[in-house]
């Protein structure tokens, strides 16, 4: 740590992404941990939040005080619930702070208050927080726009751990998504979801999905476009959960000297457009 | 071509597979065009195979006569129809000679005839001529059997061009039974052939398959194991059509010598059991 | 053919190239065989330039007069050599038609002679035109500089027939450099060209190249970006050598109504800024 | 934990290894922690060795007593030191138990003294303890073996984390003495360890390697058989450094109701041959 380091406070300190962060603040150069917040009741509440972690004593107790957290803080780390989320955006716009949120299943009302919020903070939002997935979501964009549908054929294929228990999975859809985009397609009416027994030739213009599960697998995505007598193949391995909670200092380290704003991965990988 | 090349026929030689055979058979060292037979009828009668085949005149005019084509021949290459091939194993084995059999499609009843014309002829015959195919098979059977189905997940993913109309593949399935083989399962009751929404966890010891449809490809197969923080994949990856007319050139040349009985493509590879 | 296909020219039209896209071309819509053209002296000279592609009598013979060719015609399609493409570079221009080149190993003169003829043709150049070899090369250009050296490691890595005599192949070079415009570094000093022994650990911000040489592999490419606990790998597998003809077609076609003037497959990808 | 657990003694215990061992025993059925060694003037002797792990008190203190800890338990598991090694096979002869051994760099000496402890203790000792790099190198063989050396080229690619030192890595050589066996060759003279500039064509009968270093990953392997127009791959993903604990544990459980011998992971497999 030097007296330059981003001083982060991570929320839901106690829960499973929450100590992955505090690893990842940890074990990343330019960012200090501030300050740890947990839910009121919760067990670890005033223990060590590096103890909990595994990654010995820190000096940072967990607290249920955001408030307090927030003050002299620079950055929020923020993979909770979207009502939670809310609240720490109200108090992250307050403080003028950056704020990352990793939450998922946020509603329209909810989307609009962090956008409220960002005319005072800096708010950095994504479905998933990886370098690499969001990464190959804008190059399969470009790559279904420059290769012609008429001869390229868009497949996606993910493999997951044996636990997961829907298909495909959302980054595939989030995949598919911007291949339908570069080709100006809607998803939902050209998607080949299944493919079994007499399935005749394969329609022209769709995206086909197909869905592996099997072992520990934390996350293989590939968006393939088979043309004639040649494939490009986009993928992408998730070998370790950590790489949402280093996306996510990443994020903050980017967004510390920004304006406030709404941004997202792409705007912290510089290929928004 | 030498004194000592092994003389072949080709049947269907007017058809795409012969075409690819007598391709085949002029590029390989040890093997020489004998004989060409193709249907009665056909525009090709009295022209030259070399030249159908698009690798100039070989003095080896197409005949509608078997008989005669069989003559002094060591081996008949045969991707015709089960009707025909059941003809042809009648006169192979009168002739007690080679016959490489990769007619698809056969019944019981073509099966057993094959069986009886064994007793003179040298029969090879398999569903797919490819030696890396079969070979797969062979290991997908014994990675199923060595890694503990409590803890290895098997999975079965392929890809073909467009224009295929059914899913999955027959490799696919006979790979599957290959690896159902292998754990003592029966592959019908314990595939998963499509996932879709919400499917719960996989299923222990179930076998999945997922396909994928696109451009040109001519066939890749690839058997998954997945365990608890590792992958074993065992894949094939066919570029060329011709792999089939070379893996029964292949076949041939290994039964030269053989006594007369049924064989298969893993008795060719050394590792039938 | 109907009355608004693109009239090509196929130059080279006895060699293994041009045979190709003679191939191409029949099997193209939009496109039509205007003329061969061949080498004086040929045998072909005089044969109907359908015949020898293998596709059946065209009606357009192998001439050895390039001018005449070009009247009516629309485009060229060139894949010869350094000195003759310059040659048709100015017939291309006094015609004011479309000139595809694929001849590799041209000096620094001849391509300011293409450039120079660009000002009346429309010349599109590249050293590689297949469409997924080009896209890749922009997208592995994007990926390199948006993901930060610091944490990603580039490696690339490719595959080719046992026939190939050096190493690593042209196109990994052109990804490699593709990589290091992304990265703002100097590929020659950046490079990491073999690994044996001690090495010690990698140094960051290289770019390192592995090579596999085997069978009949047409070309297969990866670049590999690999940071902590993820991996983004762009990949392009060539599976048949028509690819390149299939890519001058397209080329062909796209350059039609455009302006005169010097492009790159990526214009033609809408790629190029 | 159940009457029949098989009572484990990790050794080793406050290492990275022995932590990974603890981790695995905890939660895998059929095994218990019995008893922890460390060494001598450890920090961490007389702690809780599950603390240690990270999984919570498990009752079991880290002891400097092997002999102590050996007695009632049933095996012992060890990723140490080659003299440590030789002195707890010595022990574990005398309680006529198993020993698993993953320690590398043991002189012939010391391989020597663990064939002789093998006499009264069940030894399973392996370069590589994960399950599936032990099946890929007996596919491998068979792979190489079946399938003839004039028409298929073997290839090995690695990728391993940025920090490793050498190459090719061990597992990747391991894999080329496999894929030599089945050859029947000899690895030294027939490997071609570097490929960069003008190569000549590919020399027949060769082994290649290529090695690829970026990230953090834990090492991926795969051996390459390339034919005329057909690939086979045979891959190994290591996704987390448990794998080679949970190895361990598994040739453990094995060895429970085997008789005192020399054993190697293709013996848990059930593929030695």
């Amino acid at each position: 740590m030097t007296a330059n380091d981003m001083k982060l406070v991570v929320v839901g300190a106690a829960g499973r992404m929450g100590q992955a962060l505090i690893r990842v603040i940890h074990e990343t150069e330019g960012v200090t941990l501030h300050a740890a917040v947990g839910r009121e009741g919760s067990a670890f509440i005033g223990k060590d939040a590096g103890e909990i972690a595994g990654v010995g004593a820190l000096g940072v107790p967990v607290t249920t005080d955001p408030l307090q957290a927030f003050l002299d803080a620079e950055g929020v780390l923020d993979f909770t619930t979207p009502a939670t989320s809310v609240t720490f955006a109200g108090l992250a716009a307050q403080a003028r702070i950056v704020h990352v949120i990793g939450t998922t299943g946020c509603s329209v009302e909810d989307e609009e208050k962090f956008r409220a919020a960002a005319r005072h903070a800096r708010v950095v939002k994504s479905g998933n927080m990886s370098l690499g997935v969001n990464l190959l979501s804008v190059l399969a964009e470009q790559a279904a726009k420059a290769l012609p549908a008429a001869g390229w054929d868009v497949e996606i294929v993910e493999m997951h751990h044996k636990h997961k228990v829907d298909a495909p999975s959302g980054t595939a859809l989030l995949l598919g998504e911007a291949a339908a985009k570069g080709r100006g397609i809607d998803l939902a009416s050209k998607s080949v979801r299944v493919r079994d027994g007499h399935t005749g030739p394969r329609p022209g213009g769709t995206i086909g999905f197909a869905t592996l599960r099997g072992g520990s697998v934390v996350g293989d995505h590939s968006v393939i476009l088979a043309g004639e007598g040649e494939l490009v193949t986009l993928s992408h391995s998730a070998r370790d959960r950590s790489i949402f909670a280093r996306g996510a200092v990443a994020a903050a380290l980017w967004a510390r000297d920004k304006k406030p704003g709404f941004y997202s991965m792409l705007d912290v990988l510089g290929l928004s457009h």
